[in-house]
């Protein structure tokens, strides 16, 4: 697999950069954003903390406005950002152009449903390619965390709780807990899934979280003053999972704080000092 | 003058703020950006910081990826960062629809030559009305710093350099110190000033700083690695003014670091401390 480097910017004493390349489990061509922290200019090898974004993102948002380089730089963490959806002219976005599915909106599962099949395979992308192509290319461990935002988040505790073995902890923003009971993840599954309910089962946090003998660490902030929250997040129904299984979940409840960047920046630090805690 | 609130997110215990008003110094509506620190909820008044962003900017490009708004919470300053130029379909664009002149491009002057001299009066309404308009409706004292980026940091430096009283300190990230010597410079001045040089000296901080008695501590930071340092930036020449005249700016060139708000973000830390101790 060959990348090209698109983006070069110093930060923090290290480097944020963007790739494409051709993505085998996507089926087109890719873009995403690495932060690369300066310890590796000493040949530093660095663990690695995987960001997945939102509905309507790519690899620049978190990039651009978390504030995340200054403490990654600081604790020698690199972060890989890919897009949200594979992309490019012959993918099938939404029929009706909309925000909350097809381009923009993978939801980080593997579609079984044509045509979306074709390129949708999120889930892979993010599980297998991608780490592999970081491990490969750049100079990192194969120490792995993963966190994201809103359909991010879902993707993040999705991953985590199916692959226990690949990341040593997991966090999330105002994540997406529990999308076969809300209306954008019965809309994504729906159309990627098919009418099968069962099928959904497989890429809901709160379903996983039930039957996994993983333990992985999790860590979950959502804020009160979230739009969303209500009809669309549903935190508290991974709560009452985790507490009847015993799941160590630590979600905190952040008073007045919305669904937007300015919130992840706020506690975005929080979250690499788990990680990092969790890497050691 | 009436202030109208459109947005309000609540960042690292503080808040960030969109308002709009009727402005009186550039005939049309304006939109600002205003972080205020956690500090005020206790009745504290703080000191304000304002940004002055780079061509095609608005008021919300600092706000989103400086990263600056976690300093400031601990440091209690309110930050307020208006847009670029005046606005509005009735607001005369450059004819050729150019990033560099009109619309996002307003050059912190106050335009004298038609049709731009009817809104184009960034000059005053940076030095005078929004201060005024900021002092009236927050819990905010008189202490005032100003800092920006390129056409910004231009507007900072020369901003502070004629109203030593109304500022402690003044700070510029990449800025255009020179704008007589300079393509994006003769541009504006002569569209916004018209063909007589002698005027546009009352606007270039490198001529500002030959005769000023002021001596208003002044931090510059400039990447070695800006495609626009030899052409526009030209930071050689008020270092030069400078030393002649035995002006205090500390100058620094950051080794590898670009023209991009990854700069920005890297070291706006230090200017916010800068400024907190003159504030002092």
């Amino acid at each position: 697999m060959t990348l090209e480097n698109i983006s070069s910017n110093k930060s923090f004493g290290g480097w944020n950069k963007q790739y494409t390349h051709r993505s085998t489990a996507l089926n087109c061509n890719m873009r995403f954003a690495i932060f690369l922290p300066p310890q590796i200019v000493s040949g530093e090898k660095v663990p690695v903390l995987y960001w997945l974004s939102g509905l309507t993102c790519t690899d620049e948002n978190f990039m651009h406005k978390a504030g995340a380089q200054r403490l990654a730089a600081e604790l020698g963490m690199a972060i890989v950002a890919p897009d949200t959806s594979p992309r490019g002219d012959d993918v099938t976005d939404d029929a009706d152009g909309s925000y909350d599915f097809g381009l923009g909106a993978g939801f980080y599962v593997n579609a079984t449903q044509a045509p979306f099949n074709r390129h949708y395979q999120m889930y892979d992308y993010v599980v297998n390619e991608l780490p592999d192509l970081i491990e490969a290319n750049f100079p990192v461990t194969q120490q792995r965390a993963i966190s994201g935002h809103s359909m991010g988040g879902h993707g993040a505790l999705t991953i985590a709780l199916k692959n226990p073995a690949r990341f040593s902890s997991v966090s999330a923003f105002s994540p997406i807990v529990n999308p076969m009971q809300c209306p954008w993840g019965q809309k994504a599954f729906s159309g990627y899934l098919g009418k099968d309910i069962e099928q959904w089962k497989a890429y809901d946090a709160t379903e996983l979280m039930k039957h996994t003998d993983a333990r992985l660490p999790a860590l979950v902030d959502q804020g009160d003053q979230d739009n969303f929250m209500v009809e669309q997040l549903k935190p508290e129904a991974l709560v009452a999972v985790a507490e009847s299984v015993g799941y160590p979940l630590e979600l905190r409840m952040q008073e007045g704080y919305d669904h937007s960047y300015f919130f992840i920046a706020s506690f975005i630090e929080d979250h690499l000092r788990f990680h990092a805690k969790h890497f050691a």
